[in-house]
């Protein structure tokens, strides 16, 4: 068995039985998804998807929408937190508009995979067509087909995209809109009041209860081009990387669709924005890292990288017992 | 005010406010330890120091003594964890003979500090005496003003030691003794009950308080070493990288000499050993990391280096709203 022969691998190593704590479960899992004792990460890739909610127009957010178009470009430029931390990490970054209200001007770095200018405000109809969020999808699976490593982390940018996630969230999870409505960006407690009750009110018009129905109906073109892409990366055996909030709400319509992509993700961090904390326990997923971020952009990806490269390495690395003549515990 | 200009400095970043967590408080921190509010890690170097304890006598470990002097062969050759994760971020290691029980041939790599071979046994008599505790602080001060960089990170290897630091803990912050004593590299419920039997009675035995001798009486020459270590990395004004429960003991002794030393430190994680969180509570410390690590060998400290550049980086390397031309908040 494989699964055996990678904690013999594990627990042979010069140090405490169970020592290295998650970055022993980390190292297995990672052996399970590549099926091998001598995992090896190759060319990690993190794809930023934005994209646009007509949602917005109901006063969700406490930025202006043109902040999603502005991020854009600050990530074209190599200025926003996920550049910082992509390039600390030697990690490959792409950006991808999945439906940005906005003409960006075609450049090196932007891929462009527009599906619409912005989604409609789920306050008075769908946010997208079915047909909208089936593009969104495929077009988020041919992306990863194109990657030549085996992780992928997924990141977004879209003003707005809280309350959508926050949507998919209690639809999707069953748990009460209080618990899944948080500040985002920043917003004060009365806004994310404001913000739960338009929530509260779509929810009671739209009555839709299957995964891609709901996905379609309050998510955003980057949620759905997300999800298409964790399914398109799962199927290629590829680490899936979570990032926060918006991320995991992504995961969740997956997780819906097809329970076994979970078993190729690994979560890298709790975020601080209310929901996310219930929404990791619902997927019994543990968070490799929990320092307080509240960003989106795939920033918790690219900081958790070095973490999946630490356990790779100590299971290919390290001296067992044998080779390095140390005793082991006294009989 | 260097700290307002820092806060002003992390808050004009394209991300709102705070969400980039604890990497903005060890940002703003790294920034007041360098007097400047653009910070740079200059060659971070991990110092692993080895001693044994005479106290193993009394059967508090699980494994031999000889594992000690098997584990430093083990640092040299390259095998053993923290050579794995030093590698992985390019991190200079010491591997430092503070007193370690055994005779190694001279050699490239090691540091021979050597007080003594081995502590004595604190269940009959002091560890050390005021001398050998005085000489291996000594030469953990005169190591560190050797190193070129700015950023030093400890860890610690010795069979037994575990025993040392849960009475220095005891002593040193007036917690119960079973809430510092714990399983070490791995001893049964029965083992630790015996570890605690064992200490509890040396704590009757000898009639001390002060801090270096609390320290000359159940300390090792490694805990020795780094707590003179730590007091010139602090006077040099490093970052001063702690790892887990037996690091942290040390740090113990040199909170209580010098509190401004705190002020240097960065807490890499919260080990599994117990008694650790306690210990970091007592100094009002928040670690970076919860790995269920209880390794030691500086093993957190390496684990956690990516996450200090990642502070570095953000504040000297992404743009402000300002320059990247992106929108505030709506007024």
């Amino acid at each position: 068995m494989l699964s055996d022969a990678l904690q013999a691998a594990i627990d042979n190593k010069t140090k405490p039985l169970g020592s290295l704590g998650m970055l022993e479960s980390l190292a297995h899992w990672i052996g399970l998804i590549q099926r091998t004792v001598r995992p090896a990460l190759r060319q990690p890739a993190i794809l930023v998807f934005a994209g646009d909610h007509g949602v917005v127009a109901e006063k969700v957010s406490p930025y202006p929408q043109d902040v999603t178009w502005q991020m854009v470009e600050n990530f074209l430029a190599g200025g926003a937190a996920i550049n910082v931390f992509a390039r600390q990490h030697g990690c490959t970054l792409q950006v991808v508009d999945a439906g940005v209200n906005h003409d960006f001007a075609a450049r090196a770095g932007l891929v462009d995979r527009k599906v619409g200018y912005g989604t409609r405000n789920f306050a008075s109809e769908p946010a997208m067509t079915a047909e909208q969020c089936v593009l969104a999808m495929a077009r988020g699976a041919e992306l990863v087909a194109g990657l030549n490593g085996n992780v992928v982390g997924f990141g977004e940018m879209g003003i707005g995209n809280s309350t959508a996630a926050a949507a998919l969230m209690h639809l999707l999870t069953g748990a009460p809109l209080a618990d899944c409505v948080g500040a985002g960006a920043g917003m004060d407690a009365a806004g994310v009041a404001h913000k739960r009750e338009v929530i509260e009110r779509a929810v009671a018009k739209h009555d839709v209860t299957a995964p891609l129905d709901v996905l379609a109906t309050f998510g955003g073109f980057e949620i759905a081009m997300m999800a298409g892409a964790m399914l398109a990366a799962a199927e290629r055996r590829m680490v899936v990387l979570i990032d926060g909030f918006i991320v995991t709400s992504a995961l969740l319509v997956v997780a819906r669709l097809q329970p076994a992509v979970l078993d190729y993700c690994v979560f890298s961090h709790c975020s601080d924005e209310r929901g996310h904390r219930t929404m990791l326990e619902h997927l019994g997923a543990r968070p490799l890292l929990q320092l307080g971020l509240r960003l989106g952009e795939g920033s918790g990806c690219a900081l958790a990288l070095p973490l999946l490269q630490a356990a790779v390495n100590f299971l290919c690395e390290m001296a067992t017992f044998e080779s390095a003549l140390v005793s082991g515990k006294d009989a």
